[in-house]
């Protein structure tokens, strides 16, 4: 049989094992930050009339510019972007990874603060662009002073500033990412894929004058759409048109472009979870500290929580009770993503047992 | 007003114009090798049923090993080939992106023989392979003397032979293919997206002992399924192991997954039409020779025909009329795709008038 160490790989991913969240099939499943509630079945009616047209239509290529879903997303985001300020991608991860293909690559450097999404060093290594890192404070932020400082030392050609930040739920200021813009030639990207959840001002207030700076989103987490993968930015037009050098043609389907069309055109109800989500989060928050852990205060659907002493021995505990939460590698904290109130109060619940039977070690 | 020129992008971007083929809106679209057939309405049916169940869990991310996916392309291609010999993106451009991502970028080369599908040169450099190239003979055929001599000079990293070859329909031996693969230690990739329009054996049967050895399909042609951007390949399963490195995660969609699962469940009467395209593209063939130009032999859907004057002049006679179709830059020559059996009229009818006209300059 022949093995992946006797084909001819480059070089650099020799004795790489491929990126994966563990999938087990549990009931509870609060590891991977989807929104857990799904679509209304009104709105489902909708998507999948739309989709029916589009069926109707497959044998053709599909719109290469996906223009009413560019018109679509721009009329959600509002800040008075249009069409023209928009870009998608299946999925934000591959809008990072056209950014990088345009911005970065070999040769260039991108600029993370970890802990961050891990797809961002991921991202890097695909496209050839050099990963360079940069601490944050002990409570995660990223203060404007740091932010210049890692820009003057690391000289990048792109800064990826995840706001709020995964898997922490930290909000970056719009102080800081202006002072990462005015400290830099290069690319400043926020990657606000929770941004729903949070209440702070989001960066797309900055896009005005702002040419290098690229906000992207996700309709994975606040329109419960992970399915779909239908990730977007909003940017000055000339992002666009750099991404459409790099771009595969027809890389969003027709089917992707209908289905997320008519989601936004129920942009009200889909969101109308996202209030439920975040009194779920708090909850989850106020509830482990209670049982005396160390929550991270979070603006995103998930909680990153220290005060573990043994984060594997417990994430196997909960797993046993069926209940799936996120070894994310930081020492001695787990994360879980905020559930339904069914979810979050059966989480809670078996952390309380664990507590009560001195199983969380 | 930013332009793209004022933004930090790659030096090796600069000046460079997005792929296009055009897509003026007329009533004859016979310029980009769609099938012109719409999918059965039964099958929609069906598909559009598959779809709902999928949008009712899109709050959740997709199986990120698109498992019943890979098991029916498997049970559609034969040859005795299961789900772990398959591997699918969106759309036969991101396998190619993502066999160079791996098996080619900075410091390797991938080999090609022009005129051939023009997004093979732009993904080598998309992914930083170098683009290297050999002559075909004058009838556009590859010999297994002319590859072996081809890989001989330029040391490939990764081979790409398009079979039948894209603009000129001309196929690839299975010989010429086995020879190729004896000659050298790199990856040979077959581009097989015309594969079902061809009654040669296809190079799924070389696939047996032949580890280094891809075949990639796509579900846009024969299938009638362009819009739903399903590519795929088969190849030993390292080879898939291999692309896990690279792929995004989750990087097909519910959608697309379920989709093309009910797709793939009708392929005998998604395959029907391609007996009358197959009618229609030799009634091309005939219809243009009987006008004096030379069509070359195609096992595609498409027709390549020389003799042509001048093709920008005639390509804007046709689309006066209504009819597009495609310039693709060989000296005296244009491309035609085999439409339906009106279709195929219409164009031979405005073809016989333009000469009647002296109108084929």
């Amino acid at each position: 049989m022949t093995s992946l160490s006797d084909l001819p790989i480059r070089d650099d991913l020799r004795g790489l094992t491929p990126y994966g969240a563990p999938t087990d099939p549990v009931r509870i499943q609060l590891n991977v930050n989807e929104n857990t509630h799904p679509i209304p079945e009104t709105v489902a009616t909708d998507i999948v009339m739309a989709l029916a047209g589009a069926v109707m239509n497959a044998n053709r290529y599909p719109d290469r510019e996906f223009t009413e879903l560019r018109e679509s997303l721009a009329a959600y985001l509002g800040h008075g972007l249009t069409a023209d300020h928009i870009w998608a991608a299946n999925g934000s991860n591959e809008v990072l990874q056209q950014t990088l293909q345009a911005f970065g690559g070999p040769g260039r450097r991108v600029l993370g603060f970890p802990p961050t999404y891990s797809m961002h060093s991921i991202i890097a290594s695909g496209t050839g662009t050099e990963w360079v890192t940069a601490p944050r404070d002990p409570a995660y932020d990223i203060t404007p002073e740091s932010v210049v400082a890692a820009i003057a030392e690391h000289t990048p050609d792109v800064a990826f500033l995840c706001s709020p930040n995964n898997p922490t739920g930290t909000p970056v200021s719009n102080d800081t990412i202006a002072a990462a813009y005015d400290a830099t030639d290069g690319i400043v990207l926020v990657d606000e894929a929770y941004a729903e959840f949070s209440d702070r001002e989001s960066a797309l207030a900055l896009l005005d004058g702002r040419p290098r700076l690229i906000v992207s989103r996700t309709m994975s987490k606040a329109f419960a759409f992970a399915g779909a993968r239908v990730g977007y930015l909003a940017a000055d037009p000339a992002i666009a048109d750099a991404l459409r050098l790099v771009r595969l043609p027809y890389h969003l389907s027709a089917l992707t472009q209908a289905a997320a069309v008519a989601a936004l055109a129920h942009a009200p109800e889909m969101l109308a979870m996202v209030d439920e989500i975040k009194t779920q989060r708090d909850r989850m928050s106020a509830g482990l500290s209670a049982l005396g852990f160390t929550p991270v205060p979070s603006e995103a659907n998930f909680v990153l929580f220290g005060g573990v002493d043994d984060p594997q021995a417990l994430f196997h505990k909960l797993l046993i009770q069926d209940i799936l939460i996120r070894d994310v590698g930081i020492p001695h904290h787990l994360r879980v993503t905020a559930g339904t109130a069914e979810e979050t109060t059966a989480f809670l619940d078996a952390m309380a047992d664990l507590q009560a039977l001195g199983r969380v070690e």
